[in-house]
């Protein structure tokens, strides 16, 4: 069966404190199933929690890269649920369905791309060893 | 045995007008040896170009965050000659180091957020259908 | 369409014949839908079973740490039937809460960290060749 | 350190007896790595061979048809020896150059349109389900 | 939410052109979700059906050939919809049930020998070279 | 070009502190590949380790059962580096061969039985709903 959801009123303190730092931290007022489900083992989700805060804080790139950047990865895994929730989130944080349309022509591009290079076999050139 | 390399010099002039679009367009001198593997096929070799020139070209993104996201599909797939002149392209396009580490902590994040969706079998939330 | 799904009342001696060796190996009293469809073909039915039967069996590992390594597979690859079935089995050889949630928590740094290696394109140590 | 390869000279009776159906079945007079690697664990050997060896043979598709698929497979998964040892075999069953360029065409092409339906999270057709 | 599907009556005459090319070429009187979903950007509606429209059409390889190539990459890649689709097309062009289920057993092994040359870590043969 | 590897006596009195707990937790006396990689990003060494350092401790499974399912991951992704370093940590915690062996025999099945649950498009049993 699938995981359990642990609301929020079910949650201990632990896990209540990280819930209320995510809300905190993405202005939000509810947690979504990713977090319901990891809450079942508090370690990784208070691990995964705090990773993915420092990650995805802007930086050097800023949050919207960062959300495509997201999408690419999960698009090419064939992940549904990281699909749905970040390209949702980046379309929170800006994205536009321009944006949205050469995410997946470059994402698609890519993972054609990188088959033909490996099935072509090509030796990696001087310039870039 | 790996593919032959066809050089500008032994290149019929389809395989040139090619190379030549690719010097123009990059403003560089030389070819790669992508493009010198596929044109042993000088179809793919003018439909993967003619791709990759609409796809990569900037809109509404830029070129180098169409890079990285190029870097980011490459890396999760483990394609080393496409991470090798990605990354490359990366830089060229100006790409610091601290974008680079970056992108890679974003690459890595997601796959495994991906793989913990993907385990504890999570369904997609009502808000994100 | 979906592949049909054979069931024992329908099934001619030679698939039988596995679903019975199934049944008498796993202790159970019912057949589950991967080999219900591999019956259509009954030769790969029973080359898959065989193969499933030795290479499963305990040995050096037992089974519950097969069952485990099944399950990890399963989730870098993205196969929801897989995870859910061998999920199952392995709950049933007495993987814990605590043991899945392990299982996962490897499983999500595995991949992390593999495109880490990869992204930064690491030379394999001397002492590793 | 990588796995030791076993020798025919080196090799137990029993890994012999593979090695020579091995020859035999392919009219050559010499083992590749992939089998002298796998006799380390004589029961995944036979078990390997005698599986490829079943589900290679001409039936109702062709041996040169399953080797592109082969080929196929190991391109998009970038496993480096299967696309060495597999192009090379489909090249021995007549695979001509034009041929293989195809085979990498559509290769290329079904792993960029199976991120674009991952991507724009398409539901299957009716007439499809 | 998932992608808007663009139906005929509100296509733009671009999207449409598009549409009656598949229609005529295929020889088809409806279009499948892959497209409507696609005709949210023309751009790569378009670049992406003349790709597989030059890419599929009969060559050195026969069409149904190229469909189980597209359907075994598919499989590899977990990817449900492309799947349903590829393996529909491939019936259409006459694939019988023992050539799909041969086509599965394929795809199963690659899969299967990959990991191993991956996890036995061997190197490629001279031969191959 | 390849990333910079950072020696110790290069190092920062951050990245130091790092290398050592790496050192003093492992019972080791140098530091591999992939922490110097990672040290040019002294953020992503830190968390990677912390994350690595609290994950593959002992816990309800052993070091020895984490450190192959990391190999089981890491061959299903085709990550050489990986693949080279976690077979040499699990054996250095006690993997033999013949453990090896059937770790490589199950992460091989899972992979093929998972596409033959892909391609066969098999429905999740209610049982396991």
């Amino acid at each position: 069966m699938a995981t359990a959801l642990i609301e929020y009123a079910d949650a201990s303190p632990e896990v209540r404190a990280v819930y209320d730092d995510i809300m905190t931290t993405r202005k939000i007022d509810w947690i979504n199933n990713f977090w319901k489900a990891l809450a079942n083992d508090p370690a990784t989700l208070k691990r995964t929690w705090e990773d993915i805060k420092q990650i995805m804080a802007p930086g050097a790139l800023d949050a919207l890269v960062k959300e495509m950047i997201y999408v690419a990865v999960s698009v090419s895994n064939g992940c549904d649920y990281c699909i749905a929730t970040h390209t949702a989130a980046a379309r929170k944080k800006g994205m536009t369905d321009a944006m949205f349309h050469e995410l997946m022509a470059v994402t698609g591009m890519a993972n054609e791309s990188n088959r033909l290079a490996n099935g072509y076999r090509i030796p990696v050139d001087e310039q870039f060893k």
